[in-house]
């Protein structure tokens, strides 16, 4: 059979390959992906928009009498395993293959997405007697009613100069796991005293996946102030926040943290049931969206930067050795991958700013000629202004439309807009908003290469650089630095497919190391981003500008944006900030 | 027949009164008002629009080869003759009445428009062989080609620490009358020597209704540098300019300046032939529009301001005595009304500020609702945001989109947006801008009141006044004072009709002063704007922060938007401010 045509030989390595199956767990939806372990090639794709998806008003019927306060976000935990039921079959009939075939399953998450669940890991939601108590459900990543405690973490911990602190930019946030279940325990004590454990929503569908109870390195570093080297904090801080919360990590979580990378164990029974699977496939420790889409970019080695782009940013660089960076997220040993320090850094809006301003800012006359021609608003607004030179709006903007993470980690700071003009058009507005998160984006790539930590190139992936090649020329020419982009567009569902081969290891038809995997089954695209000098020299007198206008409204010299917020809460009748949220 | 009915009564009366009118050459079009000189009542009005509107582009045809440069803005003062042929017999012959009734007539003009001319006031332009000369035209007010000259003027002030220079804010414009003048003699010495005279339109027009050459002391005051005290800069002065230029007062103008409220003349044959008015008809002095709304508006004394509110603001207070006020455009004796000074400030948009933000900023949707209830575009956002509570916006604005004359006389300040989050709405910002404009209008009343000129309350004229009643209110309570609105919705006419009867005097069934014509011919509207004293106290929060935006941006602290505008004129390829403009 020496000369069979191409299109057989190539049937005949897809029938020798194996695959892999990464689930990526997102804010309305859940997403299996399944690629081939040896070359990374996405075979099928399945979505399951969640039954419920973002509880943010009422409990589900029959319990919608029970309405929830503002800045409340819950889940139905029964959502995910409702994914794993929809998608996983779904991809292995799409793509034809051998479900034996499948070497190994990741899985990435929302994080800090967390729920109380019984000793079995029952979901308290699921229990008819708690069921209509809100805290008895996950609450998702973007439950911010925790604000209180986070205040009074962030001020015990400044108090006790916990060493951690410098860790997270010297703020927890209200987002994150201790936040979220003191505010359980101050506001449900029942709730929490019946919760057996609390844990991240990612452990969790592992936990259901497996039948053993994991706690994965990269939400226990990021999310829940464990580090490799100290654990987590003491019960002497725990117990000063309430008496009640001093043992919570030895009563509800597990001190063993497994490094990203590890094997949680293998599928049981039941999961593979719901999956299709064969029962034993191994099953890899949980892991988080942003951070498991950094190998997938082809990066696993420090030096080069993933910038994860889409209605926020969120940055991740590698580093041999830690290093105390101004206003990071987090610094955390094994957090993305294995032997590393993962430094994350964020900016709260990115493409967030650009739908506002298409939302709130656009005229009619723009609307009109994406209408004539067919396309899209922002392809209009790109298209003109990509008409503009640098400097030629006379604008320049502080992109703090949602407060800035990194590097002032300040939720009360807000968007400005300097140089407008009559003369000036929509068009220079949104190219100056462009603009103002490259500025951010290149404030802190500045505050790392301050610390140490060399950020010598960037790889871009998420859904901006697809759609917005402008922005991605804007990126490159303020940093002065060429911008790659990653060849997947759903590098979290690659990245936890290529960490489901690790939990194979090569033994079993997957790999031995992330690296590994990385270096076979993630790319680059062919064309990148490379800097302009001509535009980077005026887009360092810009950004010159913009670092004067950060530093006056950022850094306490005119805290006019605090003092706005304070008389909007005053017009708006609210006790302002630090107000406690009730559960009616 | 003793008993008359009521009508039959009315009419006799109007049988025994007598009539006024008022010409307002404004910069598209002419406009005539008939008033009753008892009542103020108006009778009847027409409009011209000029045949040649604003000539920027080229020269009417047939020499409209000849193109213009940016900045320029001409026109041809054959329109202000038609004007009079087109709406004087118009506004006599629709109100029924006799001409011999008209007891004198007032114009008033856009300023400083002005023009050169032979010793018989023939315009240079109506002369053939110098028609294709641009120079040879009238200069409207808005020509702003004479930056360069504008910059030498103030510079030799500044060097000769010349007095007169703080009556002007420190800043004499290129708008006004020495700066294009000496622009004609930079760039067409020829033009300038064919120049018997150099003119205002404003006395122009007078010249050609009276047959005498006349200077009132409004547009001698406040555009052409002359005082009451000490009359015009002197030829060392000028020769320092340019030795040229050092008897252009004595060459080209008159020294004999007469105070507004003085009769010029008498109407000639060929103008009574052009308006259809007896010859002999007393005309006044020529005014300028917005001065002359200020006795329209019923201020003919201290301690009442008139905001004449349109596409910019111009803001007019009388004082017993002559003061130091920064920023002012201009403070003259005899300049608004006679006796009084005249302190004049303004604002450089307003108007347009909101025009530029519908025009820009507005989205699709508002649109649709002012589509739906078949209103404006302003309408509906005048509702919306006029259900904001002040400070429920969280922004506060630099209103600055077309620079700041009063008080930092700077036209390279730009505007600012402080506080965008992206749940801020289009009506937020809309009355964002509202408030700026309020705030920018107290900086000027404050800085008033600090030089001892008492601002005890406004009186509104103008366009906005009748458009916009949130407005109204707003300014109200960011000043805490009361805003009156004038009655006439033509204030520069019929101030120029009032003018028209104190020409004539009470001898010839006119008015012997400006004050007993206001006392009888000008009246506000029954409503008025009181202040609240709750939004008072949230506007004095926001004052203060607009104070202090305005000093860090405005007094040097931080002078970004000099610099974003230079960034943009070397993105744009230009050579900067101060660059000569040549005509081809």
């Amino acid at each position: 059979m020496g000369s069979l045509p191409g299109n057989v030989e190539h049937e005949r390595r897809e029938m020798a390959e194996r695959y892999a199956i990464g689930v990526d767990f997102g804010t309305e939806s859940g997403r299996a992906l399944l690629v081939a372990v040896g070359s990374g090639r996405e075979l099928a794709t399945a979505v399951y928009p969640y039954r419920h998806g973002v509880i943010d008003e009422a409990l589900p019927a029959p319990d919608d009498d029970v309405r929830l306060e503002p800045d409340w976000a819950l889940q139905d935990p029964m959502d995910y395993v409702r994914t794993l039921q929809m998608t996983v079959p779904a991809v292995v009939a799409q793509a034809g293959i051998d479900p034996a075939d499948v070497v190994g399953l990741g899985i990435d998450f929302t994080a800090c997405t967390m729920l109380p669940t019984t000793a079995d890991g029952t979901p308290l939601s699921e229990i008819p007697e708690l069921r209509r108590e809100p805290h008895a459900w996950v609450k998702l990543w973007k439950h911010h009613a925790a604000q209180p405690e986070a205040d009074r973490i962030n001020a015990l911990a400044r108090e006790r100069s916990e060493a951690w602190l410098a860790s997270y930019g010297g703020k927890i946030s209200s987002e994150w796991f201790f936040s979220k279940s003191l505010q359980i325990l101050d506001e449900a004590p029942h709730v929490y005293r019946a919760a057996d454990r609390l844990i991240e929503a990612a452990d969790w569908v592992v936990w259901r996946l497996t039948g053993v109870e994991t706690r994965n390195s990269c939400t226990a570093g990021y999310k829940a102030i464990w580090s490799k080297a100290n654990g987590f904090p003491g019960p002497d801080y725990f117990g000063s926040l309430d008496p009640r919360f001093a043992s919570i990590v030895d009563d509800k979580m597990l001190r063993d943290v497994l490094p990203i990378g590890t094997r949680a164990g293998e599928l049981t029974a039941e999961a593979a049931g719901w999956t299709g699977l064969r029962p034993g496939t191994p099953i890899a420790v949980a892991n988080v969206d942003a951070h498991v889409s950094v190998p997938a970019s082809t990066v696993t080695a420090p030096g080069r930067m993933v910038a994860v782009m889409g209605t926020s940013i969120c940055h991740v660089v590698l580093g041999a050795t830690s290093a105390t960076v101004e206003g990071m997220c987090g610094v955390v040993e094994d957090g993305v991958i294995p032997g590393l320090f993962g430094f994350e850094a964020g900016q709260s809006a990115v493409g967030d700013i650009f739908a506002w301003f298409i939302e709130e800012a656009v005229p009619p006359s723009y609307h009109a000629l994406a209408a004539d021609a067919g396309v899209s608003i922002h392809a209009v607004l790109e298209r003109e202004a990509g008409r503009l030179r640098p400097g030629e709006s006379g604008l320049v903007a502080l992109d703090w439309w949602n407060g800035n993470r990194s590097v002032l980690v300040d939720v009360d700071l807000t968007g400005l807009l300097v140089g407008a003009t009559i003369a000036t058009k929509a068009p220079e507005i949104y190219r100056a908003l462009i603009e103002a998160t490259a500025f951010g984006t290149r404030a802190i790539v500045e505050a790392l290469e301050a610390a140490g930590v060399a950020v010598d190139e960037i790889v871009a992936c998420g859904g901006l650089p697809e759609r917005n090649r402008l922005l991605m020329q804007i990126y490159a020419d303020v940093m002065g630095k060429e911008f790659k982009v990653a060849a997947s567009s759903q590098t979290p569902a690659l990245g936890s497919a290529m960490f489901g081969t690790v939990a194979a290891g090569s033994s079993a038809g997957g790999y031995d190391s992330i690296v590994d995997a990385a270096d076979r089954m993630a790319g680059l695209r062919t064309e990148s981003y490379r800097p302009d000098s001509a535009n980077r020299a005026v887009y360092d007198d810009l950004y010159a500008e913009y670092t004067r206008l950060h530093d006056t409204f950022g850094r306490g010299e005119n805290d006019v944006m605090k003092r706005l917020k304070a008389i909007r809460a005053r017009a708006l009748g609210e006790t302002g900030a630090g107000s406690q949220v009730r559960v009616s």
